[in-house]
This record gives structure tokens, sequence and C-alpha cells, in this order.
């Protein structure tokens, strides 16, 4: 027996994105984005939905870059706060006290604190709903080297990501290892 | 200190989205895809990325709907099975057991073993590069009862899903709450 929830945007596990870029006048802000993913391997490509309302997309549309920035649970706090405010009204960077660091490869700032920085150039606008997708091309990923293994490989217990439960509206860590890919499935295979 | 790995796929969590669809003569295929995600709220859309010569993608073209199944941990093999093989050469749901049920909205099947099942109707096609971008309209969600909580609503841990870590290439469990969404950054609001 299966309870219906109807047309509802629920699938698990969403991300928690930070979405850095900056206005036309170099000021940076950033916000978090639950709709988005990994949308193409060649050219390697991440997909963010954004309101059109929404400072960070007119931002991406004038600077053609965006950063996609990993959070650890322990700024899990900044990172709600990112999605409650606009940068409309208030410095993000300041009222949290994280740090904007320029891109390396394109015009948008990363978050110096948080371990994962995905640096993008924008690809493609698609316009979907109240929500516009804005799919960036891959330029970079940068690591903290802390967050490294010893063969300098990403360790994920170390970056300790969070997820995002949509309608259940929590932020989980993630858990304990369940199967290694591209493997566990081969009973299935004579 | 950071290390930079290029223009690499590196964002956490990718889903486990297995999709459901129909060929032209009605038989079941799922497939494994790791790039999707919620891509807009209203109407509410679902995004899976896909490479042409899947069968999965002729399917959907074909009957203009599809389905995307949230494993839990115990079906992580057939999981895993689902991405490694192709249904043009075996049937999929044969090899695993698993079952095939008709959606109720959609000419598209989902899997009656697995707790989540997300009914989706084709909205958008959108081509990014090796992968095709597939934009459902969800139209229902379907969690089995057993996966419910004390008042009706969906209970992660009961749904015990899985992520997938792309280039780490493991499959992880949800883990602990870290915090509530829209709550935990109301400290730095005045």
């Amino acid at each position: 027996m299966r309870k219906s929830f109807g047309a509802k945007t629920m699938a698990y596990p969403a991300p928690v994105f930070i979405i850095g870029s900056y206005d036309e006048n170099g000021k940076a802000n950033a916000m978090n984005a639950a709709w988005g993913g990994i949308c193409s391997s060649n050219p390697p490509c991440i997909s963010v939905s954004i309101r059109a309302q929404r400072k960070t997309y007119d931002n991406i549309v004038e600077k053609k870059a965006f950063t996609v920035n990993l959070p650890s649970s322990e700024h899990i706090a900044e990172a709600d706060y990112f999605g409650m405010v606009s940068g409309r009204d208030v410095d993000k960077f300041e009222k949290t006290g994280l740090t904007p660091v320029k891109g390396e490869f394109v015009d948008a700032p990363y978050i110096d604190e948080f371990p994962v920085a995905i640096e993008c150039r924008l690809h493609q606008i698609v316009e979907i709903g109240v929500h516009i997708q804005l799919i960036g091309e891959i330029v970079d990923v940068k690591i903290r080297q802390d967050c490294l293994d010893e063969n300098g490989q990403p360790d994920i217990v170390k970056i300790d990501p969070v997820l995002f439960t949509p309608e259940i509206r929590h932020y989980l860590k993630f858990g304990v290892k369940a199967a290694d890919a591209f493997s566990a499935g081969k009973k299935f295979m004579e």
C-alpha cells in the first residue's frame, strides 16, 4: 500500500548548494539553492534553479559566472541563513563573517571556509516555470587540503557535507557506506 | 590551501534515481541516473540527464513519461545493477526479481519494492552535451505506507534512501540530522 502525496517536490537527497556571485559593482553575494545537481559529464556541467527575482540571478546573467560551494555540517547555520534573506537587503558575508575569495578562473567568489568550491562559467539558461535553470560548465573544483585523504583524493568524512530533505525540511549529514558503485550490482550478472 | 581537481563532476550529494520507462511494446526498463534533481517548484519538475544511446532515452521520448524511483539501502545492489547493463541486452526486472507496476497517471512503470515512486510527464528536453536533460513534470509522489511516520508524513529513516558520491564512487546511507532548515540560520538575523 502506498500513500499519494500529489504533485510535490519530494525527492531525496536534494543538495545544499551555496551559489557565489558578484554583482555589477563586484560585491559578493551567496544564496542557498536546493534545486540542482550535475547534469552532464562532457562538458562537465552543473545546474542550479533560481527564481528570476533573486539577486543571484541578475548577478549570474551579468557576469556569466558563478561558484557552487558545499558547506560542511559545521557551517550549516550560515548555509541556512544564505537561503533566508536577500542580497538586495543585506551583506550576507558581513553578517556571517565568512570570506569571499575571487575565483581563479571565473568572475565569481567562492567561500574560503567551505571545503568544496566549484567554479562555473554560464553555459545555458533554461526557462522552466517560477524557477529558471542556470547550467554552468565546471571549469575547476577546489577542495581544501585538510579534506583530502592520504592519496590526495577527496575524503567525504573530512568534507562532512550536508544534504537537504524537501518537504521534511531537515539538513542531514552523510551516513555510512552502503556499497561500492559499479560493483555491488555484479551479483546479478553472469 | 586547496587542491585543484580541474573540470570534474565532483559535487556531493548526487542522487540515486532509478528511472522507470516502457518501450513501444510496453516492456518495462529501469536505469540508474546520478545526474538529476528537482529543478522547479511550480510546475513541480525533476530533471534527469541521460545519454541518447540509452534505451531509457528512446522510451521516454516515445511515451512522454517516466518514473523516478528511490531505492532504500536494502536494494542498493539492484540499483547498482540497473546502471551497469542495458535494457537493450537484458530484462533487468527479470534478472533482479523486482516488480514493475504500471503508473497510475503516466505510461511508465514504478518499482513496487522501492519506498518512493515519482510519476512524471515529459515537460522539456534540453540538449547539453553527451547527456540530454529530460525534465519531467511531477504528477504524483507515492510513498509506501510502512515508510510514513505516525502523522502520515514521510519518515526518512524508514525510507532509508541512498546517495552517490561521484568520482569517489560510493553509495552512502543518509546520516543524522544536522539542523532544521529555515531555522538554523535565524541566529544571523536581528
